[in-house]
């Protein structure tokens, strides 16, 4: 399928230098390697090249989902990482088809990964009451053409989830606990909280509010993820890691 | 929505007492609390009671796909856990509609959680050759009830992949540079490759030959997971840790 | 040198087979491959062979200190793991002749590392105020034979630290911030502080309260070990691992 | 003790600047904060104070060894992490009056460390074969006034060791493998063999060699070190961390 009007591409040169740009006709983008014209990309195909003007050829990718958020979103706040996302997905159950009440929507990462998951015949409703941040993730969010499967609001979740019988509600507000209540009403039986945490006594907080509200099957956990440098005989883990992103919170409304 | 005929439930005393069960009409359940009888279960909903003949009353809660597969499936194999299943799914850019190539099949866990994200308009193809393996992976994911969604296939994937432009290929097999090329041919452009590998050993193989063959944007990883014990004041993590499943190592074909 | 009256030895018969016992004129020891006398060892050379009564071959092995810690001291208590002890000794700056006041004793563990590292010209005042430790600590050290390195005192910690211008205060009690102010004077300009413990509320309290007192230098860390099975092609990471044993705190007195 | 020529001292600000010199009578020592002169420091104590020459006060504390190695060694290699040499010297049996052979010098950093515990009846015996790190080791250890109780050679470890009835060898070079039967050799009956390794292969390499020339009670590890920020109600791990530095193999001469 040709490369159309709309589409984010990789442009790779190769493994430490690539870049990503949505495809707007007429556009013109700009790099150490030189100058590309959005219409020299257009119609090609993934996998092909195209040459900037100081004749640099720069093959064309097709990003995944990952590679449009963590490089192509601008962010305002403290992203969260895939290992994060991937497992909150998983373990809120959530799927195809799914609805799910999401907050604070903050620079909307957490929002694509989970739109990705439902969409089309899913739902995620984003809450977010900083204004810069929900205009932020609105525009964000366009990049990926989610259409009907989002739906952000300028609310505060501690004041009320409109949403009833939602399937999972996610928290990645600094506190979740007063948002449990609120959580709870617009949960169906069975459906999952997850709460993303940075410091411990918010766990505490968190999970003890949890268990007083009558949440069952509460686990908390972190992911630590070590990459490696691969290289015959020679494979080790890299030097420098992120030691923290945050903790996660699941629980269950009965 | 009432339990009705082939759902699965959870049949929960406290934390650390649960039974998950699939509701068949006419059996009956044992545990240490009792004996209970599907035919109580069918037509209750969700967090609704059930009493044993002894007389304890268990709560009816509904499962999460991770609770169905990891707690109802029978395993001959070394499983994958859901941190490393959800950062496969995420990574290798899968969800609905996604079209994914899969060996081996194992018990069918992998399987399963891959299907639960592309169904219903996307289908899993995974291999095996073990034919006990085979049979087994068949009911587990009978289980679930995902029908077309997923084709399990007796077949070699280093012998040959018969599906072409699929968006991912995840190889869960001790040697997986053996089926690289098959990968790569099955793969469409800007497909993802993920390896799920016990050694680092198995690591450089797999990368030396994805670099051979012309895969990108490689890149292998570890993650741990560390749970915690949580209570007001005295939270920690928890003693024992799983200090390894295994490395992740995804490409993409240009 | 042959080995003699009172000395601790290993029996060795495979990596997973061994244990130690100390020497004693007449005594007999009996293992599942049978028994061996005190005085079929008295006077060998390490590395020699000493045979069961049932004809197997067990080697004799020197113990490191680690070997007889852990391995022949009896426990009543969580004790302190190596990967810890090792740190608090280097970074609290311990080495042959240093002073240094321990608390609590418990079973004995860190004072004889503690010691291990001080004697024969240094000293470690180590506190216990809980009876049945103090005996247990006192018979387990005796092993060690460490003479006049260690001074077990049945004395409250919180309540007093007789010793002055020591150069290092060593706690791992429950509540080491009631005897941050004891550990301040007992400490000469430059000494350190350092604390074992086991939670992180724990550890919030500690280093808020020497803050308070006017500690400087004050460092929190934990070290995760993990154990590798190791064979050529295939090694890895063991699949279970230590996930916590406790926090390390470290600070110094101005 | 006040302070006097050729002791190392701690200059503090704040818990963000501190500089580490060695007091040498008539020096001048230059700092953003001001100019301080070595005569104005001699004689005085640890915990007073110091005023630079435009009138900032700067605490003066005694350095613990870690400091003075980590902080005033210089460094043209990769320096081992204190959390490894702690373990190094606890589970290698090091201490007061040890005998240890140590390869190769490099920095100088180990041999510091490994000094400052079996002194001063001990003596560590530290192979370099490259001339330069052997100049800047010299150097380095001149800093610590250690005397005898080092011997640095500049000989290849892997072309003999001169040394027998060692209690310790500690390897931290490229192919410890090819120095492993010298080691053996030099070992006493159940003196302890140390490696450290950047790459796993190394491990694999190092223990089958071990494993072939009749070493004991092989392990293999690495250990993690985790920092943490610590504020009431906001403690958190460091977000940054080093996620590698190096596996550590022990093994035991029978």
């Amino acid at each position: 399928m040709p490369i159309k009007e709309g589409d984010v591409v990789i442009l790779y040169l190769n493994e430490n230098r690539q870049y990503i740009v949505k495809i707007s006709r007429g556009a013109t983008y700009s790099f150490n390697e030189g100058m590309v014209k959005a219409d020299d990309i257009l119609g090609k195909n993934y996998g092909e090249f195209v040459v900037t003007h100081i004749g640099i050829k720069l093959r064309i990718l097709r990003p995944t989902l990952v590679d449009t958020v963590y490089r192509l979103f601008r962010r305002c706040t403290q992203v969260i990482y895939p290992k994060d996302a991937a497992l909150i997905a998983l373990k809120a159950n959530i799927g195809p088809g799914s609805v799910v009440v999401e907050a604070g929507t903050g620079s909307g990462y957490l929002t694509a990964i989970l739109a990705h998951f439902v969409c089309p015949t899913g739902i995620v409703y984003s809450y977010e009451i900083r204004r810069e941040f929900f205009e932020m993730a609105k525009r964000n969010l366009e990049l990926l053409g989610l259409g009907d499967c989002v739906v952000l609001k300028e609310k505060d979740v501690r004041k009320g989830i409109d949403e009833r019988e939602v399937d999972a509600v996610i928290l990645d507000i600094p506190d979740p606990w007063n948002a449990l209540s609120n959580a709870y009403e617009s949960l169906k039986s069975g459906g999952v909280l997850a709460c993303f945490l940075p410091t411990l006594n918010q766990v505490e907080k968190t999970v003890e509010e949890a268990r007083r509200l009558g949440y069952l099957m509460i686990e908390s956990e972190e992911l630590l993820e070590r990459r490696y440098k691969v290289k015959l005989g020679e494979s080790r883990p890299e030097t420098r890691m992120i030691g923290h992103t945050g903790y996660l919170v699941f629980a269950r409304r009965p």
